[in-house]
């Protein structure tokens, strides 16, 4: 047995210094005497964890304290209800960049309790870019612009951000910590952690400490960010594992520089497998080039049957997680922060072997 | 170092195996190639552990085909907020049995959005009992009635359960599949993981499928039961880990003989346990004798300052988690079923020795 290229779009691979950490420390950490898991959440061992992770957050973010960083459970998915519930007021509108299968998501939570907006959809054009900051229809009166910052799908991203005069919210789920952002141009940030900062059951929110307190009385405790910003994320139990693989991952992210240097690697990595894309017809790259994400690259190949035997032939060959989602088809290389560029130049090497017989 | 024995209440001990073959799968999972938190939740060797973990509880608890196996995230406490929004129809009440800080909260997420009657409180009794049949003032036309099986800070547990017309609602968090329980009897049954059957992060839901059809489309997709259950708990990313986790657990209780076998070692635990603080006025267990919990046991000494005392010594001789919670201050001890006999026999000692010191 060994360790397969893993490019899976989310959960997605891990740094291997983090699963050896966790793995050596399993039966007992530090000197608990007991495993993360079972360490009691409102215990000093389980306090320097979470408040490590916050810190590294910080730190690699560059969130100030005007900003709380909420460790919370459900996903991006919950996100979709809870930004809504939060931060759209009684009667008010909230305006959605429909960028794709995850903005389009986040969208249907919001109509379900109230007022949408779409301020742009990319979906006559196949999903296949971010729209120019001159395509928006931005409302006066929104309470909130909603983006998704890189689709995980469509595999495209926000070359720049949009400048909007209601707080920006963006899910960054599929490129959070990959490349430099500045938070005090949005009001939140959040991310499931499965892609690039840890495992599934764990979200990250970054946000306004001032935009918290717009919730209602007439939300649920448990939905309110007010309640998990008051408590450090201890209202309830969180998911005590996520955070620690959270804070080892942030730590390892650290060690390799912080995010710029995560970045430079990123780009580098993005190139070589673009650069291959775009070296032959061969393969079809389906992302509009100024749209094209770094971490989700997605192609066709001449056919369908091409596509499958790729899939499969690669599969053999040790890459995972190549079939294109489900949705849209053709191949899918989602490349996060712990994919290695010795990953990437192995891709290439078998995708020029694969056309070279194919072609 | 070396491991200690572990009284947390949540999150709490795991059984050692369980650990031991996390450890050992850390860096590859099967011949997945990759850890368990790096598999897709779409790939084949996770919906061998999620439908693992079903058939297990299904086995376990014997849940028939009428009842949707759910695993969740958020905790016990976002169930608080999601049983009213998904089982109590618009302008309808339902039924809350007040036996402490647990019931409490839920019944608190209850009147945020709609009618709540309380069918019974132990709030002048100090919460020292469970109601008998006849204390309970039920409505006739409450869309449930929701108990707290086990209160985890009182250390009461219901000896036998109320008989309801309307469904009957139970948070098990500490007590699941600690003792046999006629699922059938239920509309719902449901557990914070991190207390006896996983890590903290997951929540367990066991829920009529009749019951499920109930939620309106005013609630948010997330929100439904439904989506969960027509997706096989995959709407969105799963806490994978988690589900890991407690399929591991589960397989520890079927190689034990099943909860039949288990409870029979935790009601021995628990005469142990319960049976030293019988044995002289030093000890003052708190709960009423009928309702005593077998999962957690609390109670009091002398004086605050030999609880102080008792809790450090404990610690220094390897037992931890013992301080009462803050809510209520004394001593507990959480006895779930990962904590062996072995531990309580050593506790026994120990507190035999503290009382010929102190007594």
């Amino acid at each position: 047995m060994a360790r397969v290229y893993n490019f899976n779009a989310g959960p997605a691979a891990l740094p291997l210094p983090v699963l050896e950490k966790a793995q050596a420390e399993m039966l007992e950490f530090g000197s608990s005497g007991m495993s993360v898991m079972e360490l009691s959440h409102r215990s000093k061992d389980f306090a320097g964890i979470i408040e490590a992770a916050e810190a590294n957050v910080r730190e690699l973010m560059g969130a100030g304290d005007d900003y709380a960083v909420l460790f919370l459970q459900g996903g991006a998915s919950l996100q979709f209800a809870m930004i809504p519930a939060n931060l759209r007021r009684d009667g008010k509108s909230a305006d959605y960049v429909d960028t794709g299968s995850w903005a389009g998501k986040a969208i249907k939570e919001a109509k379900v309790t109230g007022a949408v907006n779409v301020a742009w959809s990319g979906k006559d054009e196949s999903y296949m870019r971010a729209p120019a900051q001159s395509d928006l229809k931005l409302s006066d009166d929104a309470e909130y612009v909603h983006i998704c910052s890189n689709e995980t799908i469509g595999g495209i991203r926000f070359p720049e951000f949009p400048k909007t005069k209601a707080p920006l919210v963006a899910d960054m789920s599929s490129e959070i910590m990959s490349r430099e952002v500045d938070v005090s141009k949005f009001g939140m940030i959040y991310a499931g952690a499965q892609k690039n900062i840890g495992p599934s059951g764990l979200a990250l929110v970054i946000i306004r400490k001032e935009l918290i307190e717009r919730c209602p009385d007439t939300v649920n405790v448990i939905m309110r960010y007010k309640t998990q910003a008051d408590d450090g994320s201890l209202y309830n139990t969180p998911n005590t594992w996520g955070i620690y693989i959270l804070k080892l991952v942030t730590d390892w992210v650290k060690s390799l520089g912080g995010i710029a240097a995560i970045q430079k690697i990123n780009e580098d990595k993005a190139q070589t497998l673009y650069g291959q894309l775009d070296s032959s017809d061969f393969w079809k790259p389906c992302a509009d080039r100024a749209s094209r994400s770094i971490m989700n690259v997605v192609w066709r190949l001449p056919s369908e049957e091409l596509e499958e035997a790729f899939v499969a032939e690669a599969k053999k060959a040790g890459f995972v997680g190549l079939k294109g989602h489900r949705s849209v088809g053709g191949i899918r290389a989602s490349i996060y922060n712990a994919v290695s560029k010795a990953a990437i130049d192995a891709l290439v090497s078998f995708m020029r072997e694969f056309e070279a017989k194919n072609g």
